[in-house]
């Protein structure tokens, strides 16, 4: 439990100076006071999560994470779990949506095996990381044990300190698991009290009848398992996911390294909560990268006082929404370092 | 008018086939159908408008049109009117918010003087399309003339019609022109017929007595001028601007031309009003990019009925949204045009 320990009490408070110092550059570029918005937030609050008013921003990183869930089983999703392992080899071959959409933002994609239920061997690209070959069913019992569930997490950590050592500038979250809305879903009903109807949905696109089925299933897993709210080991290891374990570790590791970290969409936002529960300065070091089609995102958001980036109806998750936000949060810290202040471009400034 | 009215008439709806075709191409890839959401809604609307579903998307273009404004003698904007020809050098000299933003998106910046009120003599980088030293003050009487409106317009179309022949896969619109917030909320009142205080806002940032100000000087425009709401070139002439004739041209040209054109914030989008009211087919080749903290901008966006792409409380203009949300709609595009299929990557497709 070390790792896990020393990361969390690591973390320290945004200091308000640089902060102010951030915003007294932005105010002496050559723009009406306040005038870029959020991007000014973006660049704001990367120059005090990293310690400079010049931050790097080159190298960028989305850590897909791939895991099965034991909870297919009780038909909760549209795809089968072969899917999963395919989806791994699709990443690795550069032709999934993220591989895309990260290309086209300059982002480097590393794909993780926190537990898929598949061997794939030695296989070139891939970071195996594997705990188990997938959870166990959570309407029956836990989906992992406690020692699982800290191994994982500490495999997220060990990569966000790799990046410290790598230099990497942000680092996005991203994942791969069918059945995973189903422990996002547990996790956040879990959390907040809420009704699990009031946080569920479609997932990847299951009709009504399934999705009476999949809020009966997290209903029951919630009842035989009893997670408890106040610890949020205990939610994670009882019915959450290898590869939500593996995103709260890169999320509790980047807020200990002082790396900004973008959070992709409901599933990494499940894991943000878990991060978030463990040390709730780490909402500071997050980025929400979009509001998701799930409806439980909302509530998930709410608790990390976090506002999304995005707003494009996405719901693909592998951190295809990461992807897009840290193009703009870069462009942020750019229009920081790179815009003229009044003084060198000769223009004059606001009045009254 | 032959370059105006041969524009207008060349305009054709999108071909229902193609936007069918794009989205067949998506459901094909890899990912649940529909899970990227705006996104597919990009990459259809730009196949369908550039007639392919291979659209090039590497060079895009932000036309940054600037004019000067005979109504900033009534006192309705914080800073100077120096500011405007200030900011064009600024511009030139790539220190601006907007340069910034599309080197960040790989886009080129085009500064166009349809109007500013300085000499710059030869200026290498300005496009010289100069239709007078800034508008007429129009509290007093129309701010241009009929013929300086057209010019300006077909100045905007010629535009697009080289882009055309540069083969430019996307343009954008952007603008300088202190006092112009004052223009594109007369022009929102004049067409929608809303009381002026519903669409006028603080531009730059002005304080409450300002702001009455600018009310009061917008609604005694719209007194002594009476535009005509149903002839959109009256409106232009009466109370527009110089380069939001120019954005108005270069959208009808665009259109015309069967480029994708994504319109800025709120002055921009006042340029968009006016050309749709030209041809309303104009609207389904545009990309609204931003929700603008201008309270007019919501009302000009029902009547174009665009959604928004970006709410980032931007109210800079210059182009900078416009420059982001082509970032998002490329990697719409790309999607469309990277992604694997199914059969490709030997991914299990959906079920039930």
């Amino acid at each position: 439990m070390t790792l896990l320990h020393d990361a969390l009490a690591k973390i320290r408070p945004l200091d308000p100076a640089l902060l102010d110092q951030a915003q007294a550059k932005l105010d002496n570029k050559t723009k009406p006071l306040g005038s870029l918005g959020r991007l000014e937030e973006f660049a704001r609050r990367f120059a005090a999560i990293t310690g400079t008013l010049e931050p790097q921003t080159d190298r960028k990183v989305i850590y897909t994470f791939a895991a099965d869930h034991g909870v297919v089983a009780e038909g909760i999703s549209a795809f089968p779990k072969e899917v999963t392992p395919q989806m791994v080899f699709n990443f690795l071959r550069g032709g999934a949506g993220i591989n895309v959409l990260a290309r086209h933002e300059g982002a480097d994609v590393r794909v993780v095996d926190m537990g898929v239920d598949y061997d794939f061997g030695l296989l070139a690209g891939l970071i195996d990381r594997k705990i188990a070959r997938g959870t166990a069913n959570f309407a029956k019992g836990p989906a992992m044990t406690r020692q699982q569930a800290l191994a994982a997490l500490e495999a997220g950590i060990t990569l966000a300190n790799d990046c410290k050592e790598e230099g990497i500038a942000m680092a996005g979250t991203g994942e791969m698991g069918i059945g995973n809305t189903t422990a996002a879903s547990a996790i956040i009903a879990a959390i907040s009290g809420l009704p699990v109807k009031q946080v569920t949905s479609r997932g990847t696109g299951i009709n009504d009848a399934a999705l009476a089925n999949k809020i009966r299933v997290i209903e029951q897993a919630l009842q035989v398992n009893r997670p408890d709210p106040s610890d949020p080991l205990d939610v994670l290891t009882k019915v959450g996911g290898l590869e939500i374990a593996g995103i709260a570790g890169l999320i509790i590791g980047c807020a200990a390294n002082r790396i900004p970290v973008v959070v992709d969409g409901f599933i990494s936002t499940s894991g943000a909560l878990i991060a978030a529960a463990m040390n709730p300065l780490i909402r500071d070091y997050l980025f929400a990268a979009h509001e998701s089609v799930e409806i439980g995102h909302r509530a998930m958001l709410d608790l990390l006082a976090a506002e999304p980036i995005l707003d494009l109806r996405l719901r693909l998750g592998e951190g295809t929404g990461a992807a897009l936000a840290m193009g703009l949060i870069e462009a942020g810290v750019k229009i920081m370092k790179e815009m003229a202040t009044f003084e060198q471009a000769g223009v004059a400034e606001q009045q009254g």
